[in-house]
């Protein structure tokens, strides 16, 4: 059994990682760690979890101390000196934040602020998306679990980028996010009823995930590229979707673009490319790893409309880290991840 | 492994018995049928479940053959029938629907219409709420699962009536639903935008379930019960909550209440009793088979005001349905439903 | 025109009122105040009023000044002195909250904390429910507007209680309102990934709103009564549903239920009874000042079962206040508030 | 007074203007007809309008008998014989489908289907957007009001293409609709359990609202314009946003590009155009005529990013309607639409 301490546990990626992990045949939570609510059960602050996971909330150290591997829920910022211990304390560790899941400093600066303190920490940092990196991923025990928004993005376009079937100029990212992805914490616009019945966008052109997308898709084109990224609010619990545009190379039949889909990801388990004539919907992935996508071929405009859907909390977090630690300690992939999306 | 076969199995409990089987580690689906979509697969009508299950739907005989165990999720009328057919092919047999629960035929006739063909079945049929009639429950073949609302019912007020806390007259059930509950058949009253942001009551004090839920509270006291009972439509997917509304016999600390009800509970694995001061509530029990029971005592007006909140399709339907045939194959009876409840 | 002024704008009756009063024709919105945003215009803090009502906020004096009315969203506790200098300058005082609903201060005391510091105000308040109360309205000019629970519940018992219908023993009301009940302040429960999609009681048979409730009925009974209350959060935006269960005085046919509903509401603009086979639901009321009740008898168990469905926000406090001016102002009692409900 | 008739009065778009034209100070609602609820009123099937309109539900030609403005929400290829009929009977006709939108007749065969009978007809239709066309709509008897997400886009992309703020290759319009958008007929894809909670794009690349939109951008530009368009479902009620991308044709500062807009609209009632760092959202516009627009300059990829905010019911159909009739009898434009946003 995998021995598995969160750091953080109490906010929602907390407790989706205790979701899964109790689930985990090979896994088990061993420590649990809050700053707000030291002292408490975790079942206290999600009664949901009674009767599964009765742990006390301790502070950090000891929450990680005896772990095999420490997941970390915390604001960026923390987990650069969290890192550093508990990789010195033979454990490895997967960061649920942004902090090193950007290769360049000078990105990290300009969208988070701060420095990187210890350059050889991020050295080692793999950018934790299986499908595309899984090689580097098993070499390493420092992993940056990526972000919702980009997971949903860069799954979508690998194919299309590696094959060559688009321009790079002109890509535009619209995505919408179910309200877990803003988090626990109180807001004016996910009180309920300001945010009930409404919908539209948030940071507009401007949200974090920007440089984190454009970081991937560069890498897999080969060349920078940027992105028009607009993520909107909806009025869900569950969820991302990004519907992505991007010119043609060239001529694409629709059946084309479909088998060349399918084909980049034959064997990969958790993307179920979908045919022609269907649509991605975020009720076929709800608490699921699975990320479903649709591939469509506007040929009145020459454009190609992809639509990505995952669950955020899971592949877009919680799920997603646990596959990277399945394949950090050498089991199957999939271990613990089976569960057939909720239908309704 | 037990084969599992489910007639019925477009209709929302057949999606969720899907579910939660395809995750069971020692059953397999090994035969769905339907009716309205027989020759498609059940992933075709159900793409959450691709990559999970991708079995043909054929007819019923196709889907029973060779299996240890069907589940019948068919209009009411119709089970009786199958049963003999699946019973006869050394099967059990857990019939999702009405046709077994109630003990008496005038009451199936004056609630439902129609007759019992084969009372010989029906004299082997036991009530499948295992956290009171477990013993019974392991010496059939023939399982009639209780309905939604009478599972919250039922245990809410066992211990109250075993226990002699209050009266058996004036008992109000205050009960909602989420819309599953209603099925996968279009209506006006589930078309979204005339159900979202609305509310209200339906059938009032007019459900098929009362006679059943009379019947197992009868059955507890030892004598007639009679209760009025008010369902409501909640504009959500999953849930039922009862209110229920007693008169005590005669005061009682609150915290008695509570203890009374731990000690009858005791054990038991799926039944969680919150303690005063707590709340039961639908987002602490979804997509799971858990039952919270939380106990009030209104002191003012000498009534006790029980709290019950299941899943209607886990604790409610299909995941009552596998603790059935956990009990009936001597598999521990947790086995496959002990994920905890989604979060959010 | 009547001049208005609202005190405490930016809470949700705040802005409601602000809605209803700007499509009023023969009222005007002179001065709105808040001590949170004061100096901010309250379309900055509602963008939806852009172009409708663009008001700065401004404290509390400046904003009475000149006012022929003054509504008073705040606190409770702080309406007493605010009531005292607005009837001082010559205008007339409609308290939205609970400083002036409760006859006597050892109820005040129990349920909300505090005195009464100026009795004779309180000799000149009377409760604001028109249809029950209407000619003590017309001859005061101090309003204690009732509560959204309390008005939802007076409306459907009274007539059964004045008739002499029912026992006023074991009388259970079950509610349910929507967020906006809860106001516009941020709580975790209100959340919107916490409340969506859950549901369940609060504040279990100890809400504030029960001496109201039971002032009314015993007032309308000439006897003191007593009643079970538990209300409950819906996750929808809007409305109030009380389901009633009260034991017949004796046996009682539906229709002639029915019939003595009409006959009670005659001639009431805002009270619509249903007929028999028809249920309340909040989606016919929404955005509304109409209070639908639906009769509905269980003869079964002698029990009269009442459904009242209003908009919380509407009938249950800003329509309500409006019909309240109206009648202080010797207007038609329907001005301004004849919209149809939103349908969807 | 104005006297109205509605044709297909029991669909979403003919209860919205019941809404709208029973709070309309200068107009009444005069005849309602319906096939499938002939005989019935229309407050049967809207039991919201009991107490407000109260009409039988006739035949055709009885409702429009005596009218002086037909509003017809009938399936497409049913308006053309329709408004022959009412303009021969001296009355206006509004209709509120396709029927007259497109002005060639091949783009209306091509993704319609069927043939345009009376071109006499069409030539003296005139798209009924106010804001863009007021002159034309004062001359006419005879409006094709715009689809609602027509008018969502062409309100947003009118200043940009007059303007010459934008190249008009590569545009993309990502849009969402609220459910009542796809009407009061039943579907599996509106079934409450199926939508809520779910989210994606549907007709991608293929919607008929596809040419409208073309042709309105292509007349503003002055040459042909082609656009990507995808809709969405959303979860909730009401409500369209089309997040549209551009690219810019040179570089414009962000507050340039808001005050270009203010500058365009000035005088509108309906549009609202936001300021730098404001968004538009549904929650702003609901249930009422404005169309909210903010503007945003993407200057990292020179791109323009404009999202469109409307209430689907009311500016997108029912609302743009009686602004049109306003316009046809020479009422103030607003009249009658001037009710604040439902805040929540």
């Amino acid at each position: 059994m995998v021995k598995c301490a969160i750091v953080g546990a109490t906010g929602y990626v907390g407790a989706e990682l205790c979701r899964l992990l109790t689930a985990h045949p090979q896994a088990e939570v061993t420590g649990v760690s809050s700053v707000s609510f030291e002292g408490q059960r975790l079942c206290d602050v999600y009664p949901s979890l009674r009767g599964t996971l009765e742990l006390p909330l301790t502070d950090e150290d000891t929450a990680i101390r005896g772990s095999d591997v420490v997941f970390a829920a915390v604001p960026h910022g923390l987990s650069e000196a969290l890192a550093g211990k508990v990789l010195g304390q033979g454990a490895a560790f997967i960061d649920m934040g942004a902090d090193f899941r950007l290769e360049k400093e000078a990105d990290y600066t300009q969208w988070y602020g701060g420095r990187y303190e210890n350059p050889a920490l991020h050295a080692q940092a793999v950018y934790g998306l299986p499908e595309l990196f899984r090689d580097e991923i098993r070499r390493t025990r420092l992993i940056a679990n990526p972000g919702c928004y980009p997971t949903s993005v860069a799954l979508a376009l690998a194919p299309a980028i590696r094959r060559g079937l688009i321009q790079t100029r002109h890509l535009v990212i619209d995505a919408k996010s179910g309200t877990t992805g803003a988090g626990r914490g109180l807001a004016q616009n996910t009180h309920f009823p300001d945010c009930n019945e409404g919908f539209g966008p948030y940071k507009t052109a401007q949200h974090r995930h920007t440089p984190e997308i454009e970081q991937t898709l560069s890498r897999l084109a080969g060349s920078p590229v940027s992105v028009t990224f607009v993520p909107h609010l909806l009025p869900i619990n569950r969820g991302i979707i990004s519907t992505i545009y991007a010119p043609l190379a060239k001529p694409l039949p629709q059946d084309a673009a479909v088998a060349l889909y399918r084909e980049f990801y034959a064997g990969e388990r958790f993307v179920r490319v979908l045919g022609s004539g269907e649509t991605a919907n975020l009720r076929q992935v709800r608490c699921s790893n699975f990320c479903d996508i649709s591939v469509h071929v506007d040929a009145r405009t020459d454009t190609l409309v992809l639509v990505s859907a995952i669950d955020n909390m899971v592949k877009g977090a919680a799920g997603q880290a646990v596959q990277n630690m399945n394949l950090l300690f050498s089991l199957p992939e999939e271990t613990g991840l089976t569960a057939a999306p909720a239908p309704f």
